[in-house]
């Protein structure tokens, strides 16, 4: 990999990651994964779609769960900080002849959708409907404790493509895995905007789709009990991989599937990378610490199974290299 | 103190402190307390019981709330190892001309109610309904997430002779407190069968009267969330003293008061005392540490308030020494 | 299985599992391992030996590294009540046709080695050298702060055998595994005397061999912190299994192996067993969960390896039933 | 208190607190308390100095020990984005006729030296050593394990002219106490550049002082520790307050006084705050828990002490309301 060189002058300014939209096709089912088992709040209910956030977010949502026919990806959610910052988007995206549309989005303020070169539809906006904080309502706290979402990981085709877009617009690498051919290339990427190891990481794979969104909680001792409780209550073959010590990023993880198959990481205990000058991290492809510390293998669903983005089609990766697989 | 030597040949088998009747005098105040914010689970529930218990007790009960007129203990319970130990704890009580009696009591077999030579009344039995253990039913863990009932310890006029009674009939020291006097006097006695460091302890004061139950959880991460949800749901003022960690036992413990005042600790960590030679750990009264390892004094509540046996009269302690009081 | 009867009333009073003599090629390398890895307290060292403890242990020693040619196991220790237990005990096995010896032991009082019918080794004892707790000395605590030891586990070729002889001296079943025939015949069994899941358990295998020791720690964040320091600090290939829950005992644990192969579990959070009728837990061979709560299946070393007793010939195992393995 | 508006296009980019410079009377003293106690790890040491870090840091310091014949304050350090940042910072503070000067720092690129309005000693810098991240060499976390340096607390005369100062060149406000008057006045306001809760604080008292600086912890376990190491390792009058849940930032928290009275604050979970329309939350001076969820007051020597800044006089706050004291 070449020398990192974070675009500390972006063309608009990207806040963090701040929400999803799934697909789900039975509401109930999704609400007793979301809300009675992992414990995510409930902020609002419709026919058609259930908004959730963590115990701390004062947003109205981080995730909107929509009713669809089939599981998929809806969209991508990223806060800027300034309505100039949304015109400066707009802009930024229309020169590149990618898709620039101001719909109605309930609960938010203007909100700009559009979508990157591979079709990943992302949604820019700077308000959105403000809650109650529930953090010090501990007493509602439920399952993981779940704080807030952390990040969104996506399958690329050519994370070397997706780094390039992304650094252009403002995120900055902290994390890398690469082959460990003379002419290395990129398998994965870690790349933040508010402060920790990342709001946006790309793997190398069929995409676009999502391979998970991470969610934040306050330790480790939270994700082992949403351990004890899943497996205890009816979601046993929803555990995907995990707990366990990530190499990159240092984080307790555990990646679960929800009814739909849309994957979720529980994920704590990362670091801080505020400084511009923070030096990336590499990681061999051929090092099984990097995908866990305790050195287990993740399975080889981990790798191979990711959400579609609604309408997107896929596309094969260019990089054919592949890491150590469980089973 | 004399050199302790345990009786390892007790006239009867104690196998472990089981459980306690409180009178309470608002049961649905009492239930928010111990069942919505504890977390206690509760096996049963009539117009004038309810009966509660920790996630891994299949007994019936380790707490039975009684509706009464007046905040009062009306029995502390030890199971025994046998229907012929219970035979011999009769006996043995009778020969003590201690009172001596069989009353039906509901979900429990042969009861024997008793008392010790200052009218603390004492509850033996062997069989007690079982139910399901809810130790692996993690989604059904709240609050504490108490496990189960650890010990009862009680205020005595004399610890000199309630140390005398108890160690007859089989306790263990494990450790105590006494003055530093040449002719040094216990203030305080931990004792226990099960093999932790007390089913039943001993603190100097006017009594006989009950300091406060013990229950047990599996860490200290269950106390602090405890805190949290105490302090924010409307329970702050029943948080008495810590959390923190007790010098003596090593405990990390939180005391807390339910609405009758009625006091329960939340208590773990502590260490495996099976050994019959076990030498106790003496602790001077004089030393703060052995209340709070890490230097906090105890309010003077928790010196002086403790809750009546119904129709036990009070003795005012012998011993006039005072520990170091916070305010 | 037919219904379990403790005795009540055993030929000789064992306490507790106490300490085992672990037979190590490189007394340097096991010292890496268990004090500067694993953080247990050297209590005493000499050219051939190595003795150490727990946190909590004012025992002169739970585990004994001596010096040998070849790894093996040379005795498995367990405390008894009184000086008349150790002479009933001689007594009882001289009955049997077993072994009956009382060798000198360094830091012990008088000791007697025997062994049981398939030729386990066996050391009984009622004094030993008392050393400092360090419990409250926290400052010296490391690794994963190690409190005592808790058990020992051992591959028979006849888990009803085993069990019968062991219930016969007082050992109390409180969780076992069988086969799902009509005529369901025994592959595990955990017995105790101390009051918690297991001080000595059995599975199906080659055997006699110890299939692991497991050593007490204050919660699961202790064992999570030991497989960081593992893993990254060259013990990363001696971690073999976990960390995770068991469903059998609810434990917490971790499996490491050291230099010589011998298997240390990291355990805590399972509960208490002291009640006389407390009835046993039944699990299916068949059942995943009864391994790891969670579902990770153990690796097949963990089924088939184990720690040769000095001297003692293997039998394979009557019982060819085979749990679910994963690689 | 009128809205607050953060500054979004400040003079020049503060990245976040970045280190202080603690004169200290007994280096090697200062060195038991702050690597052997505390555990932070030390990069360099001359007869002069000694220079700590966090686990997670890649600076060469966050704590620099400078002997010192008093205890005082030298610096507290900033980091800036870019080199052209440090140029635009030396303007804006040549504008306000305060002090500006590049010395030559140790380990540090091109440093400015300035200060506020009351004299408190500032230090901007890009570039410092880069050393070896410890966040995976678990087996060298010793102590609290802290992770990194996480915020500057200091007294202040005037807490409306301080954050006055320091929102003009950025900070962004989360939390504030004010008193409860029709014409309220802010008692005490905690900034942030880095997305947590702060940066920087500022509680009403005789100043310019620092109250004290907080070192991030991954969780309240690790803080736990430290009390029980203290506690028992000479160290016990050293804690003076904690441990606890602070109301304001929702944090765990435990304050310590080092050998020289200075005053650090083991900090963790508080919460992401990197919203720009973030709105803070507001305490009233009356409420005892923003100082502690739980209820329990600080001692008078939390309000009353600090550490002077080297050769800057004090002044009296103009503020004379006082909050609720423990003794």
């Amino acid at each position: 990999m070449p020398v990192h060189k974070p675009n500390l002058d972006p063309p608009f300014n990207v806040v963090r990651a701040s929400h999803v939209e799934f697909g789900v096709t039975d509401l109930g089912r999704a609400r007793a994964f979301y809300v009675d088992c992992l414990g995510l709040l409930a902020t609002a209910q419709d026919p058609d779609a259930l908004y959730l956030r963590g115990v701390e977010e004062r947003n109205h949502h981080s995730i909107v769960l929509r009713r669809t026919h089939v599981p998929e990806i809806r969209a991508l959610g990223f806060k800027l900080a300034s309505e100039a910052d949304l015109d400066r988007a707009a802009a930024w995206f229309t020169r590149r002849n990618l898709p620039v549309a101001f719909p109605d989005v309930p609960h938010q303020g203007r909100t700009l959708r559009t979508a990157d070169g591979f079709g990943m539809p992302l949604e820019f906006y700077v308000q959105m409907d403000q809650v109650q904080s529930m953090l010090q309502r501990y007493a509602a706290h439920r399952g993981a404790r779940i704080q807030r979402i952390d990040h969104i990981n996506c399958f690329t085709p050519d994370v070397q493509a997706s780094y390039d877009f992304y650094t252009e617009i403002g995120f900055r690498l902290t994390e890398y895995t690469e082959t460990d051919e003379a002419d290395a290339r990129l398998w994965a990427v870690w790349l933040h905007r508010k402060g920790n190891v990342h709001d946006l990481a790309f793997t190398n794979g069929a995409g676009p789709r999502l391979h998970h969104i991470g969610l934040w909680t306050a330790g480790a001792a939270d994700i082992l009990h949403i351990c004890d409780v899943m497996a205890t209550s009816g979601w046993l073959s929803n555990m995907e991989r995990g707990p366990g010590r990530h190499g990159i990023s240092n984080a307790f993880f555990l990646y679960v599937r929800d009814p739909d198959g849309h994957r979720v990481e529980l994920f704590t205990s990362d670091y801080l990378t505020v400084d511009p000058d923070l030096e990336p991290i590499r990681w061999s492809l051929r090092d099984p610490q990097r995908q866990t510390l305790w050195g287990h293998p993740a399975p080889k669903s981990w790798f191979e199974e990711g959400s579609p983005f609604a309408g997107v089609p896929l596309h094969e990766p260019a990089l054919a290299a592949q890491p150590v697989v469980a089973r």
